[in-house]
């Protein structure tokens, strides 16, 4: 099975919260556990809403050059109390907060990108920092070339720099890379910058009760349901 | 077999020129297939002692940020014409420069960096940059966890702040950091920064008709003759 695209890329570069790992279920089921009573549901989907803002923080210059780690802890104290969590102890926020280094990955990505690896160069390209990312991939068992994040631009998707800068860490044309990933707005700011793009569909990433448009949109390069689907198109 | 350590680090940090990989025998290698008459050994530590020079150029400021395959760049450019080397192609010297990226790990190092990983985070912690250490990793089989690179921390070893960069990224403190290396003056740096300190043996590196002083250090928290004695003493 094979899709037409313009010239095989050298480098795949993966966005990998909703593309690679599944973070609503791992969140759910952790706060779930914690806190019974919680709709794990709504929870993860309430931290996953305040990133948008939170990142817009950054970028707008009100706050300066922050770790996703903090980000993602600046938004935690903010739901805790609406959902009645306020009385948790310091020590269980933190580790909490680190459940984003816990995330399983939807149940094809260790297999296609053991396939993907075999003939391109396979990177993260996340606005998490390094060590959540490492932790990740280490728990997981995603094997990563490399991981490239925000943290090593000093920018956050969809800077241009970002983009770029994975084309300038490995000395190849813009065009050589493909970004993955499961946003559109993420590809989008990618291909405006001339990477080749990837979507797929993921359409539980914020939960089975919220599916998600999985349309495709002919912009991109590929439109795969999955990294297995990927690779075939791909030839890995 | 094991030796007393203050404590089990969490990360573990590989400088990889000399110590992983054995850039002596690899430029040699290449320079004679390229030029059968050029003296291999000669040229391949010719390049290497630039290094320095050329480091202190950049720490200096007379340089601004260079990433290292420039720096070899730079190098080569100096060493071609006294090696008989002048004539090459731009294409040729491309590729040569490059040489970095093709060279091969010492015999222990894939099963030992395999072992200590069951056990502990390892990353890189070099001078190289991330594209460099990410084609070395990939045609040598390096298991990283992460790849770590100056390029990173837009600083060069001995800065302190690569050797607390690691501690950083990981959210870890410098002595849950070990930094593993065949040169004392590399671990010394790590040292005052608190880390703890793994000098590895390499005798070779320099070319078999080089030995290299490989007497214990006693201010290095482990001293082991390869990656596999590393294993043992750090029970990976």
């Amino acid at each position: 099975m094979s899709t037409p695209f313009p010239s095989h890329p050298k480098v795949l570069a993966f966005d990998t919260f909703g593309t690679a790992v599944d973070w609503h279920s791992g969140i759910a089921r952790e706060v779930q556990a914690l806190r019974p009573g919680v709709d794990g549901d709504a929870f993860a989907n309430a931290w996953r809403d305040g990133y948008k803002p939170a990142m817009r923080r950054v970028m707008s210059g009100e706050l300066g050059w922050t770790l996703i780690d903090d980000l993602h802890r600046i938004i935690l104290d903010q739901i805790l109390g609406p959902f009645g969590l306020a009385d948790l102890s310091e020590t269980q926020k933190q580790h909490l907060n680190k459940v984003w280094h816990r995330l399983d990955p939807w149940p094809d990505v260790v297999a296609g990108l053991t396939r993907l690896k075999s003939r391109y160069l396979i990177c993260t390209l996340s606005n998490g920092n390094i060590g959540l990312l490492t932790n990740m991939a280490k728990r997981a068992g995603l094997p990563w070339d490399c991981i490239l994040s925000a943290e090593v631009f000093r920018a956050y998707k969809p800077d241009p720099a970002t983009y770029l800068g994975v084309a300038q860490v490995f000395d190849v044309a813009p065009a050589e890379v493909m970004l993955v990933a499961t946003h559109q707005d993420d590809l989008a700011a990618a291909r405006a910058c001339g990477l080749q793009t990837a979507y797929i569909e993921r359409p539980a990433e914020f939960g089975a009760a919220h599916p998600k448009d999985v349309a495709p949109n002919p912009a991109n390069t590929l439109h795969a349901k999955d990294f297995l689907a990927l690779a075939d198109q791909l030839g890995g």
